[in-house]
């Protein structure tokens, strides 16, 4: 099973080009990550970092841009755990349009857990570790 | 005299419409905001807010957006004060394309003088009072 | 009646000050505006720009703000029209923190219809006049 | 030899935690790209696109964020190019708050030069390879 998250790509999403500005992708990942938590871990991304004081910064990204999306389009985030590390955790993002089989962008984002007040890596709570375990890659 | 800052519209500043996003002018006259400190007040925004706790959130804003912006033109500000209380600000900017005669858009953003710790309003110190008053719009 | 739209103050709408950055509201403004139309006028913006040649373009904006909105708050904009002339369009926007009473900000957003081949200003149609006469700000 | 390209970090470009939203590292990258043309090539990135109708959409990212950029900061951007193919070009970029001698961020993009009518693969002109071998990587 897979996380999913979707959105219309809006208006100012595009570039020049008339094609979403490629950092924007980066973006939607993010949003995507924030909107897991509600609803995989049960309290929002906000409450985590000002609540209990643990923040998720990324350390590495990686990104394969396949095909553009458009402005007009329901872009399409599938969200998978594809490593759980101690103190990071690894998600892989497909991108689609909409209902496409073939994915627009396929990214892999490595964020490290860390205490919001001392911006030092600890260790991934359980209950967390238990929500990136319910959408493991190998689900696929 | 008025204070000017310039800078390129990018890639990115368009919309679908490729034009400059309009919420985007907001943006800039931020950034020209930003730029006037270090210039005319002798320190940077960054320090304002973090050595000296005070901010300027914007309480009011008012736009004429009278022909647009594209990606390849520079993008000139033109800053100036057209008023000066105790507590508030408020700043006159035109946005020219490059070397125009006429604007692109006319803005005036009211701003007010907080205590960054307490959010609470204060009377805008001294020195930036002077600095401000470097600008009226009265030199037009 | 009112259109209403509702989305989640993101991670990165905030700024140093951790209160969302004030052009924001603008593009609040604006996403309220794109989801409009296809619940209201039975197109999306994109169908409206690309098949029918008709944009939008701001040509004048205001806003008060009131009170800030914050990471982890949900955005709630109530979206009611105040002028509806021949070529152009007065929206009110109100944005409000969940389900708070009074309003964080109020913006009247003036746009032109144009055709999109040649930014002329054109007559609104009145299948979209009919839309945005279901949300008059009499009705608040 | 290295092109550089510098900017301060702004007021909007952190997100909740206080440093650089790590999307926006991937829009600097694009402005030094944006920079690099007027500087290295003769020419601005809106000719290259309008005029000569070639673009440079990213096909790949790859981005190790090492130490965070904070508001307040002058980003300086170093880049370089590590690949340079027919028809694709892979560049480097370090970035780094001020003078720091240890980047912040490391991030290798690649661009496939495409025709903007037609949105094919094109072969990069000779003018542009030019402009990209003036700043290889091995000259780090």
């Amino acid at each position: 099973m897979a996380f999913t998250h979707r959105f219309p790509v809006r208006f100012e999403d595009v570039d020049y080009a008339r094609i979403v500005y490629y950092p924007r992708l980066f973006q939607y990942c993010h949003w995507s990550f924030e909107a897991f938590f509600p609803q995989e871990a049960g309290l929002t991304y906000a409450q985590l970092l000002e609540k209990r004081k643990i923040g998720f910064p990324t350390v590495h990204a990686r990104a394969d841009f396949l095909s553009p999306l458009r402005f007009g389009d329901e872009c399409r985030v599938v969200l998978q755990t594809a490593r759980l590390g101690t103190r990071s955790v690894t998600n892989a993002y497909r991108l689609y349009a909409g209902e496409a089989k073939a994915p627009s962008a396929e990214l892999e984002i490595v964020t490290v857990a860390i205490n919001m007040d001392s911006f030092q890596a600890i260790d991934i709570p359980e209950d967390l570790r238990a929500a990136f375990l319910k959408h493991p890659v190998k689900d696929r």
